[in-house]
């Protein structure tokens, strides 16, 4: 007999990436940030008033959302932040999702979203990508009865955004609410803030572990109109953001300009490995990401340690359908060089 | 038409403690500790790697568990830390509740429990205490059927340990999961620890926020048999505890020196407070907590905003069976002192 629900005791845990301990590795394989945080973030924390942690923190990171209020230029009020976007992701759950009723999300994407289903006791409805992971046709059609839908543009692991066109499309005759996971947004030309205003049913969800250097703060936020965000505020933790990530998270949103300078760099830097991985004999798919989704001119798992064994650490899913691509995450230039020759050399040593 | 789920719309949200803006006001309304967090906490923070936030947290909080399992002594793969016991407290409806579930608690005490019963679509089984808040008779009869059970010991709001040989008892005779939340253990004269490896169906829950000043940073523990907290980490955000606070919550519990000084003076300040209540015609219950849960000689409700006007801030609860009662946190001695002299002057005024 267990104690767990049956739900509980049925699941596998989500596997995160691995975190190396002992041994120094460049980790390519979650999707990190190669920068350090913004030296205002450093002075925010540096300077916090310790004292004020024997208190609760603010319960509505009211100085995080009025940070990203100014920055996306939307509302406070249409406005929640998380306990990084897996907090964020899990309120969702909580929020539209009861027992047994179905959760949709495209095939490929981020392994995430069935776990927290199963934890919630909702039905998977998956829907396959097409073979260039574009979106399927007749997408309304097909996630029909479901209660929540989740969208990863640009996608994980595939690194595409999809048509925004076809997706606003979707959002409107989709009867359930649509989240827009935006973790990689800022990698990519365009976003999907513009459509928050135009429907009843659109969440987007953004995550301060990528573009700003932040996972280890763990700060996600959630953008929508007033209704949605003011029924998820009655299923988040009252306190669910510390006082050191609140203040690491709103100057981290407030200094735009390094923000910006890296992420150009990051995005100079995808395109360059893009080529030389070309040039080397991938096949590379388009990425508006933080991270390169490929196919290695040899056995993509013997590629993934190889390059462990060179120091580097990557991401291999043994998933039927893409267990012959990998993920690379974009580091350092310096990093990216290393990672290149590297790659040459087990590439000749293959032959 | 509601995109929520039916017990979501249905729901109020949890209220905290108010937590002023603007106007200073001495917070006895929280229970926090009047002391900041230990200089060596201070220190692990300002030393904190900071370029380390880039990449994820530690996902098992590691070096929280095991300082945890030192001071404790009870093996590190027996506890889980959780982003403050909120987060603990959540991930244990999800982990033993599924939808319609029953799930009890005693009354007066901890007023999330319903929250979160609500928030998981669980039924709520009340049982009142008896009129001295003590356990009531044959607890484990009107328990049976609910799924999880939470006692708060010592309690709140009212102050009490209950019985530690009756608690025992009711483990034993229980056919559900019994968590026993000693958020104000470090403030009784014993805790519970010792009937972990008794019971298959046991675990204790623990706050940093209380007894080591750390509220602001979120930092929890639940602690059990290894099956499960097992399970329990399947049903957790995968990096639930950011960084910084895993930093803050290890060097605290390791600076046991300046924990036991601080706990000491609130515990005599406690006694102290207490026989001044008393002696101006208070009614004060027995309390092994930060708190005093009393009757004022007067109406409790304006005796709450008198003491708001003069400055400070305490806990009233319209709840009917205790709306005649004040919750009052332990300050330090100077705010107490200052507290007492400003009651005495509200008792003058009001006859």
């Amino acid at each position: 007999m267990s104690y767990f629900r049956s739900d509980i005791e049925a699941m596998k845990g989500y596997t995160p990436g691995e975190q190396p301990k002992g041994r120094v590795l460049v980790k390519l394989n979650t999707n990190e940030n190669p920068f350090p945080p913004s030296p205002k973030v450093i002075d925010a924390i540096r300077n916090y008033p310790f004292e004020e942690l024997r208190k609760y923190p603010a319960p509505y990171s009211d100085s995080v959302r009025e940070a990203a209020s100014k920055v996306y230029n939307i509302p406070a009020d249409q406005i929640i932040a998380g306990n990084g976007s897996d907090d964020i992701l899990t309120i969702l759950f909580r929020s539209f999702v009861a027992e047994g009723n179905s959760v949709g999300w495209l095939n490929p994407s981020y392994s995430l979203y069935p776990v927290l289903a199963n934890i919630q006791g909702g039905e998977h409805l998956t829907i396959d990508l097409k073979e260039d992971f574009s979106l399927p046709e007749n997408l309304a059609e097909k996630a029909k009865g479901s209660k929540l839908f989740f969208i990863t543009r640009p996608n994980a692991p595939t690194g595409n955004a999809f048509e925004k066109e076809r997706l606003r499309q979707f959002v409107a005759d989709y009867d359930g609410v649509v989240v827009i996971d935006e973790a990689y947004a800022d990698f990519c030309t365009d976003n999907c803030f513009d459509m928050i205003d135009e429907f009843p049913n659109l969440i987007i969800t953004r995550t301060l572990s990528k573009s700003y250097s932040l996972a280890g703060i763990r700060a996600g936020l959630a953008f929508s109109n007033k209704n949605l965000i003011q029924g998820m505020h009655k299923v988040r933790d009252s306190y669910n953001v510390n006082g050191l990530s609140q203040a690491a998270a709103t100057a981290a949103l407030l200094d735009q300009e390094y923000f910006l300078a890296n992420t150009a760099i990051i995005i100079k830097t995808r395109e360059s490995v893009e080529k030389t991985l070309k040039n080397l004999g991938f096949d590379v798919k388009p990425s508006e990401a933080n991270f390169l989704f490929c196919i290695p001119p040899m056995d993509a798992e013997k590629y993934t340690h190889a390059v462990k064994e060179g120091g580097f650490l990557i991401r291999y899913f043994k998933t039927t359908g893409i267990d012959n691509y990998v993920r690379i995450s974009i580091g350092s230039e310096n990093e990216m060089d290393e990672f290149l020759s590297l790659t040459a050399t087990i590439l000749k040593d293959n032959k």
